[in-house]
């Protein structure tokens, strides 16, 4: 028998729309509110960040948001991604349990991250932007953004966390490779950064700061503009591309997920892979488990308060309501920088609230444990973030084991390792520990939050 | 208009058999002989390295070699691999060419390579043997073997140049995470080793001193095979399932390639291309250009002689007729590790011998001007083995611009470049220099050219 099974798709069924779950929740989430005047925001709040085409997305109940034609082309260039059954793995834990996975790392940058640099880097250059200023943790979203300004003309301004500037050299030489500019923050470039150096010129940064920093360059110059690589509804909407196709996949299949699994920094590729099917389970649809995945150390979902916060350490973005662990704090330095930040989607934290899914944590040695399960098995070597859904995955599948049940279980594998490897030399070496967060200092963060009147 | 264009096959059309360029050459090639007697090798003489089954492909004149349903079931996992045109490249060139590239970097190490990794190790699992030494430059070949051995159940051991080992440390974490043993060499654990490390304790290594510790471990053992990545007839066949598809994707596209290129270091991405097409003007079709790529610093084809040599140092090996510069040359270091072989493929040099291929060579430098203005227009950063087969797809389409002809180029991206970002560091920071071989050093590896009989 084949051990193999790859479900693959004409690139003529890349979906021709996004999918929108704000049309089909029960209860509206809380609004995003003004940094200043604490009331709900306005699409004209937003609009010197973002052009008004990914605005009115951001606003949007509509279900269905059609992908322009130009970003579908671009999407060809490795879309419709393949999903794969891991007999191979299935054989090594012994488990009854089909896993099933969607593999992001094919695209040029090697994760699910270009499926929303590229219409956010088009929509710009629609708007006639040619500049955008973002932040990126370990680089995944920095090399991806790169990448999607070199193919429409964009300059691409990248503040990188200083930790991994200094650390992970290889996905700055791909932002590098693909024509952006890349500063570490904190960096003497903003007051935001400007501000944290002289307190501490040897800051190692965070994503909330480098956030900070790309914000008011793009608050402050009319010629750019602001791009996010994930948390928003925006973009957790132009990810629903992956459970759009994953859905056809498994119809190939015979097979129907009774759990879904993503991991969660911002929330983006867990929402991309699950908000298709959950849609259709508000719709009246099959019910099935959804697990969103994060780490020990940064536990936003599992440990952290549902209240309104900053997405930034600055103070200039909206207030949203989410599972927020409090905008000063800084999780200990671990290899998923992809997972490493404070806050989670407001609309993941929202589905959270209401029940529809669950979450889960792990720490980072036992998510690599589990990705070289997978990868000696299954030939891909993960990504450390994706590691902590591989690891959720092999759970559920030695649970079905104890349980004597062949669930089928789907999972997105968000991206591959190659800029990673030194975490696996670390691992492999027994040099990988697991730092927990200093409870004392979330306890701060927490007390810490802005109030808002209710 | 599109300007992605991806010709895609179902993994049925993955090839069913092997091509074997031996059945229509119009004179064969010269025999490998014995090290010791100097007599033409036989198939015993190879069976202390090699499984009987890889020894019968290896001497074998048929056309079509099987390929084992369990090797075609694992190629699965990454195959068939796209063809692409290059229509974004074509139109920052400005050319009235049409430039395609089969793009090999999809497999789980990134490169061609998994294509002979995969059935090498089933052959020798098949003939019940447990473990498998190598060598390796920067660590495409080990990565990938060390992917074969561990689908298969197979302890590998590879030894890598110790430059490469110590300086790029990601593609080794890469062999140790598909549970590879990984050397730098020349080790201690050998005599060939002892015998470098005893002249120059610092010695940083070459590929034929790699190649002698493999081999000498393969032939000091009883459990132990030794595997090759290159150079070796039954690997340049088992490539050729790259040419074969590109075959059936190229009249998808209704195009059929004037040029086809391929970088050269043992010859077998070239090849693998390349053979199948030249198979078919063998046997009375279109005659077509064919060019082999090779860097300035290391040209066997372009300014070797082309005389029987040893493929490895410490003259373990067979003696095979070829191009070299000498088993005792050591090129100067530089990025495309692949590519940094004193010898050629016995099969590509004996084409060239005929008439059949062209050879060019350029310098690092220039190979990464072509790479990274292929990553802005195609996505993809390639390894900078295959900037080399960029530069010179470029080179076509720019005399086809300046002549004003609509040719059709094809050329293989033997893999992709997320292992050697450093040097892409160093090309964009302007580091990058061309170190010319020494013109003396060659003079006297050449004339160190064992003398055989006519």
């Amino acid at each position: 028998m084949s051990e193999t099974t790859k479900y693959l798709l004409d690139e003529e069924r890349i979906p021709r729309h996004w999918y929108n779950i704000m049309a089909d929740l029960p209860v509206p989430p809380a609004p995003p509110l003004h940094p200043g005047t604490l009331q709900p925001l306005g699409p004209d709040d937003l609009a010197p960040l973002f052009p008004m085409e990914l605005i009115m997305q951001e606003v949007s109940t509509e279900r269905e948001v059609p992908i322009p034609e130009p970003v579908r082309d671009v999407f060809k260039l490795w879309r419709p991604s393949p999903l794969m059954r891991a007999r191979r793995l299935e054989k090594v834990l012994g488990t009854p349990a089909k896993i099933y996975y969607k593999y992001e790392g094919v695209s040029p940058a090697g994760s699910h991250k270009p499926n929303t640099a590229v219409p956010q880097a088009w929509y710009n250059a629609q708007a006639g932007i040619k500049k955008i200023a973002t932040e990126t943790g370990a680089g995944q979203w920095g090399s991806s953004m790169a990448f999607a300004g070199a193919l429409f003309g964009i300059e691409v301004t990248v503040f990188q966390v200083r930790v991994s500037y200094d650390q992970k050299p290889y996905r700055r030489a791909l932002m590098e490779t693909y024509g952006a500019v890349c500063h570490p923050s904190p960096s003497p470039l903003t007051n935001s950064g400007r501000a944290i150096l002289a307190k501490d010129p040897n800051h190692p940064g965070s994503l909330g700061i480098a956030i900070s920093e790309a914000v008011e360059v793009a608050a402050t110059h009319d010629d750019t503009k602001y791009a996010l690589g994930s948390v928003l509804n925006h973009v957790l909407m132009h990810q629903t591309i992956v459970g759009q196709e994953a859905m056809v996949q498994m119809e190939m299949a015979g097979d129907d997920p009774d759990v879904i699994i993503g991991c969660t920094g911002g929330g983006s590729n867990f929402a991309g892979l699950s908000f298709p099917f959950l849609g259709q389970q508000l719709r009246g649809g099959k019910k099935r488990r959804i697990v969103a995945v994060e780490p020990s150390a940064c536990p936003s979902l599992t440990r952290g308060k549902f209240a309104y916060d900053f997405g930034d350490t600055a103070h200039l973005t909206p207030l949203t309501k989410m599972h927020t662990l409090g905008s000063t704090f800084t999780p200990p330095g671990f290899h998923a920088g992809g997972l490493r930040y404070h806050g989670m989607a407001p609309l993941v934290s929202h589905l959270k609230e209401l029940g529809l899914i669950e979450a889960t944590a792990y720490t980072q040695t036992a998510c690599f444990e589990a990705g070289v399960m997978f990868a000696r098995a299954e030939g891909i070597v993960p990504a450390p973030e994706a590691n902590h859904a591989v690891k959720a995955a092999i759970a559920e599948a030695l649970r079905c084991k104890a349980e004597g049940r062949s669930e089928v279980i789907l999972f997105n594998l968000s991206g591959h390792g190659h800029f990673d490897m030194a975490a696996y030399t670390n691992y492999l070496s027994g040099k990988l520990v697991d730092q927990a967060y200093d409870e004392n200092e979330l306890a701060m963060a927490l007390s810490g939050l802005p109030s808002v009147p209710a």
